[in-house]
């Protein structure tokens, strides 16, 4: 029941600068990229020193290098558009950026403060999300999962072992930044879960011969009508998942409000070359040229259900998840009201 | 329309040895090992240096080796048997040797006309192959491959060009060993194929986009009752492809009457610590095991239509092929019985 090295550790906000664990290197190397300015840390976003959930740590974290620098509203709104443009397929970063953005924060303390309150809140809710995805597991499963889904994972294998239930996992090593092979893997391992690791190509053999319970992925951005946008190769596994009677669930703190449809989502197109190396050797004939889609879409017809901070949902059904925000925030006022 | 140098060379019968193309680091390096006895070949095999077709081409040397050795039948007898022994799943080392051990040759001459012959044979079939494969493509189509088809899509690649039919190729890297990567992308660009590089888990991307036309893998083993025993990786591209829409075409020189079903097929589980690495580099977790089921198997609900050196077949009708070789067998008898 440890939590890994990796989660609790990986974006440092420190008096002089922001230290992110650099996981393009992770395990091999524990090396830090320190940031000393917001574009730093854009750079580091935009260069994968981070990626999963580390994005949403770094961008609380660099907004408050921006208010060190100045606490002008312009200034900290140019800094905001800056790290929302590195990466434009995952939604937590925009999120975040307009959270820090309308708190009007006056000085860096202020947005110091904002910024640990509001990593604290999404943990609160990552802690749910967990809880509500282990009670979908059973004593016994073996879990697959693709890339690294970070707290959601964490979270999830965490409360499965509060409630006492033994998890195996396979991981698939998720090319071309091996964030399987070398976070994942590292992460479960850690917290003392049996774990195998798989090329990209061999989640169809597991899911068919009946060796897999359950397909956890996160999700960068969950659409209102059920689409699960998320590292490129979740798709294949949910639709194998879905032909071979294994359930997919993906983790997602909520889905997104502003993407009615897959059609709102920018997919982000990484230079193909990164597909020509791996950990930096050419692994690839000189002929050719890459392709790095960074994302898939999965349709909701392969998503058995979406794993929230609010609790499970059908990937039908998400208009659900934002009512249930209204009825806590009506069941709040009332609450309130009676108090006044 | 030039023929790719790796296809044309990869295995060469001397009056010392046999040499065979070490693919596992072609295209980067172009060193041959050099085997003196058909153990040297089976060694060979099993370490991988050929894959695909190459065994093929290798066994049947090996035995003109064993029979410059010796071609008492015991010899030859067991010489076959290590060779089979050598990679369970593709039966066409099973039957190179079968054949060869049939035909009671008296001395290594003549081991070496049969295998010269069969090895020609062969090559007639992967044409007409070719041929029956190009005929289901259309000018302007983009392919999508998986590991390295050899000379089934070199032939195919080969009509469609002679069909005046432009192909673009998008091919997958191919995990842990990188066929796709090293051999399917170097000789479909010397062929002068458009050809683009993704990792194994981006197919499913592109056949939801609608950007492939059909994809087209070898496969290592097809049983009578229509499934389809690939390398690993194969299952979940075909599985996509049918949900997407896109045909997937198989091309096996023919089923194997030996195989009725999938449960006749040994699925070789290679050594998981090459799932831990990548062209000799560490890339995962020291704290996890590896899994390398070397190929998957696609039931015929996935496939479109296997193409063989008799042509197209649903794959439901596999019984068919065998009907069409009594059907020759019966025609070249009829024929025969006119001349005498």
């Amino acid at each position: 029941m440890t939590a890994p090295s990796l989660v609790e550790q990986s974006v440092l906000l420190e008096p002089d600068a922001v230290r992110i664990l650099d996981r393009r290197v992770f395990p091999f190397q524990r090396t830090w990229v320190t940031c000393r300015t917001y574009e730093e840390v854009a750079v580091a976003i935009e260069q994968m020193v981070t990626q999963s959930l580390g994005p949403l740590h770094a961008a609380a974290a660099a907004m408050v290098l921006a208010a060190r620098q100045s606490a002008r509203p312009e200034f900290l709104a140019a800094a905001g558009a800056r790290l929302i443009a590195t990466r434009p397929t995952n939604n937590h970063i925009r999120d975040v950026i307009t959270e820090l953005l309308a708190g009007r924060h006056p000085d860096a303390a202020s947005m110091e403060q904002a910024a640990a309150a509001l990593i604290e809140r999404h943990h609160a809710g990552w802690r749910r999300l967990g809880t509500a995805a282990a009670a979908l597991l059973h004593d016994g499963d073996t879990i697959l999962t693709h890339c690294w889904a970070e707290t959601y994972l964490t979270e999830t294998v965490a409360a499965a072992q509060r409630d006492g239930k033994r998890i195996r996992a396979l991981c698939t090593e998720t090319r071309p930044y091996l964030q399987g092979a070398r976070l994942t893997a590292e992460s479960l391992a850690e917290m003392g879960v049996p774990t195998e690791l798989i090329t990209d190509g061999m989640a169809g053999h597991f899911l068919s011969g009946g060796e897999v319970s359950a397909f956890l992925s996160g999700a960068d951005r969950v659409t209102m009508d059920g689409h699960v946008v998320n590292k490129v190769g979740t798709l294949p596994i949910a639709v194998c998942a879905h032909a071979f009677g294994v359930p997919f669930y993906p983790l997602v703190s909520g889905p997104d409000p502003q993407s009615p449809t897959a059609a709102s989502v920018p997919i982000e197109e990484r230079d193909g070359d990164e597909v020509l190396h791996c950990l930096g050797t050419r692994t690839a004939s000189t002929l050719v040229t890459g392709r790095y889609p960074a994302f898939d879409v999965t349709p909701p017809r392969f998503v058995s259900a979406v794993v929230t901070d609010r609790g499970v949902f059908a990937p039908y059904d998400l208009a659900s998840y934002v009512d249930s925000s209204a009825r806590n925030a009506d069941a709040a006022r009332q609450a309130s009201s009676k108090l006044t």
